[in-house]
């Protein structure tokens, strides 16, 4: 966009930018040169130096015989293997207060809130469970004010059990444990299987919780790079396993946060058999797994685990309500150590939310609420996305997720997140910026956007924040990049 | 009670029982030689013979020209310096197995569970805190499904600081923090306060639920002898601090479990002092504080914290609801940090069981109710006591607590609790030896047995207990000592 541009990095930019508003999707044929040559007024060569430079950038690939192509990843989450591999000693975190910051801006009134990944009351079955628990404290108040030990009501993890069949899994009542939320299961599980100080894989980019809660208990990570068409990069992971001491992997294969990836089944299947071989916990979170806009409920990892290594872990907080604090961990052949855990840190759940909780599920009406709020999630990922394309500069590219809450917004490479961040907050906006999902601060150029409404606030705010990124850039494009980028703007205390 | 005792042995065994029973309190005077001489008919010389035995094992008190006086501490709790100072450097900790045995067993309905210091849903305020639940649901059902997010509703915050008022606290609302339970609170605090290998002061006998968190978080410990009358002793504490980097420190000075202890306000006057000076935050676990058999709340540690060091910890697991896991904590300058963790490890509290108990509280009832229960905890533990010392073998000492949920029960010395435990458990009776309030596995002649209810249930297990302990005693006197010793019984897998 600079006025500097030459010829061919214009017409670069202008494709780059019909791919990123989806207009050329992934894997699909571009125009042969001759033809956009044409279409775009601009001669062979310019175009075919433009094909070059979108190669080069990992957007667009060259099939000798076939011609151009849309790269499947955005070129940000996909891996350049020399890359991926490079330093992946284990590392402790220090923990951005951005990440803290962006929390107290969702209590904020005053502000606009693009930052929590969690369902608005409108999309919950309100009413339902409302009356499932009215029910539950009149039928049995000596239940709910009595301690609910762990591994907690037997009827809801029977309930859980059912459920979990759609996801491909097997698993009894028995292999389950009730948690104060998907985060308690994830957080007794690593200190069930880690000691301080160990190692812990983790996808990359990654929920910015999962940084706090690993620097909270002592625990080093090691980043596997991450894209939203595969997940993590097993690759990478087998390397690292191979290469460091890693006690157990964190994954969220199905619509993970913030890439809205799903890992493919052969990826899955082959993660299962890592784990097995190398006795490798794996800590898969399926918190988003139900939020799917196919046909078809992705499978968990789980159903692929015939070692029985992979602790699965997941809540109700995504579909029935956030504030009930209500999730369930499989501990696979570590359920004991993890019960365990559960008791000391907790004694145990709360004993209201479960039995509400366990009378919806038996009223039989969930599977249909949950049918339509997909597919009012779809509405709002396409109504989010097409306000980001609409509102943001040219050159911003969001991927298109197939489930799950959050939309990963590629910046044009010269806008700083973190600065825009700063920006949109003095407008009333807030939105997480791309370092926070990284303990190694990367992902400067990236923000991410949650789809969990959409209503005239959330369009407003994403329209002062697009406004916010074209002024950062237009000022960007005035200055010489390389004091920019000298000058980095600092998370305020 | 053995064949072999002498004469001024079987005296002073006699005395030592009076004294147990509590016919003589501590302070009191014992009845003159002379008296006791024809009371018991036996000789003066053997009476002052029996009263040595008995000033030896700091049972008796000899005032010279006053006489004798039965000791202020039961003899076990009692301190004798030279021991209180012995090896106080830091130590890890192994958790023993038997304290989750006794939570399991606690799961059982086919044994009488003497283990758990928790309330009977007959001593809790049922039908209103239900009431005021249905009341919220319907009122609030968005409050109730969405996050309630950390530092949680302030109207429930209010309510807290205004109760804490009656302990001698003037903490605003701003400084409240609800948690998941009085057991998350001292967690989030341990997790905000130290790193991994740190050391942190506790009690001992010390709640053996402390120990596994200390544990489980990679802690070491230092353990700090106390009495059932002064609570933690300071001397030691502040020794120890001295010597050893110590990061933070836990007490329960208000009916502490197992002791039942209540440390002085000079003591703690002290302590707080001795915080300040150190710069040493202490939690204060305040969870029995409203349950005190006196006139007046004792003051909590916390009123006497001019350096904001103290964080206290409560909850109204005790008073209101177990299972609904409401918690909170006072965190004076270490909020910010504990606020961080608490969001962390939770994102939030549960919103449904503060809404009830928010408006539980202000319906203005729940003084009431308290003062009925303590009433009835009081009558309880004079019922509990007596049936202890009636079922029990003779040499068995019971405490009189002025308030909290238990007994601390020392068994003739040569009884060996880890051993009664099983030959309860055979006989489908529960309750906790003494072992497992120490990391140092130490009170092997000590049970813990709470009075949270008196029911004919409990009289049964007691008074099987009791046989079961008889019986072992019995066992014990035929067969000489240092064989019994050399083979204790393992706590079974």
């Amino acid at each position: 966009m600079g006025e500097s541009m030459t010829l061919y990095e214009n017409v670069a930019e202008r494709m780059q930018d019909l791919i990123a508003k989806g207009i050329y999707e992934p894997g699909e044929r571009l125009p042969s040169i001759r033809r956009l040559s044409s279409q775009l007024r601009a001669s062979i060569n310019t175009v075919r130096d433009a094909y070059s430079l979108l190669e080069s950038r990992r957007i667009v690939i060259a099939r000798p015989g076939s011609g151009y192509f849309v790269a499947r990843l955005p070129s940000s989450s996909r891996m350049r293997r020399a890359d991926a591999f490079r330093d992946l000693s284990p590392k402790s975190i220090t923990i951005d207060d951005l990440s803290f910051l962006i929390l107290e801006d969702a209590k904020r009134d005053d502000m606009i809130s693009l930052n929590l990944a969690s369902p608005h009351p409108s999309m919950l079955p309100l009413r339902r469970i409302s009356n499932a628990l009215a029910r539950a404290v009149s039928k049995s108040a000596e239940t709910t004010v009595a301690y609910d030990l762990v591994p907690g009501r037997y009827p809801l993890r029977q309930n859980i059990a059912r459920r979990m069949v759609d996801a491909g899994c097997a698993v009894s009542a028995d292999e389950i444990t009730i948690t104060s939320g998907c985060l308690e299961a994830i957080m007794i599980t690593l200190l069930a299987l880690c000691r301080p100080g160990d190692t812990v894989a983790i996808e990359s980019p990654v929920y910015y919780s999962f940084l706090q809660l690993l620097e909270t208990l002592g625990l080093q990570i090691i980043e596997i790079p991450s894209s939203a068409e595969e997940g993590m990069n097993i690759d990478v992971l087998e390397f690292a396993v191979s290469h460091y001491p890693v006690a157990a992997c964190i994954t969220v294969p199905n619509f993970s946060n913030p890439l809205g990836s799903l890992m493919p089944d052969s990826s899955k299947e082959r993660l299962a058999r890592l784990a097995a071989e190398r006795d490798l916990p794996i800590i898969e979170d399926d918190i988003y797994g139900e939020i799917y806009f196919g046909t078809e409920r992705p499978r968990a990892l789980k159903s692929f685990d015939a070692s029985d290594e992979v602790v699965y872990c997941s809540s109700f907080s995504k579909t029935i309500a956030p504030g009930y604090r209500l999730g369930w961990v499989v501990g696979g052949k570590h359920t004991e150590r993890i019960r365990r855990v559960k008791s000391i840190v907790s004694i145990a759940t709360n004993s209201v939310t479960p039995v509400a909780i366990e009378g919806l599920l038996e009223e039989g009406t969930f599977d249909r609420h949950l049918r339509s709020a997909r597919r009012s999630y779809r509405e709002f990922m396409e109504a989010v996305r097409d306000s980001i394309l609409g509102s943001f500069p040219s050159g911003t590219r969001v991927g298109r997720p197939k489930g799950g809450f959050v939309l990963w917004v590629e910046l044009p490479a010269e806008l700083d997140a973190v600065e825009l961040y700063h920006a949109c907050r003095e407008q009333g906006v807030s939105l997480a910026p791309g370092t926070i999902f990284s303990a190694a601060r990367g992902y400067r150029n990236f923000v991410r956007i949650p789809y969990v409404e959409w209503s005239p606030r959330v369009r407003t705010g994403i329209e002062i924040a697009g406004r916010c990124a074209r002024a950062l850039a237009d000022h960007r494009s005035r200055k010489p990049q390389s004091s920019l980028i000298a000058s980095p703007v600092r998370a305020e205390a």
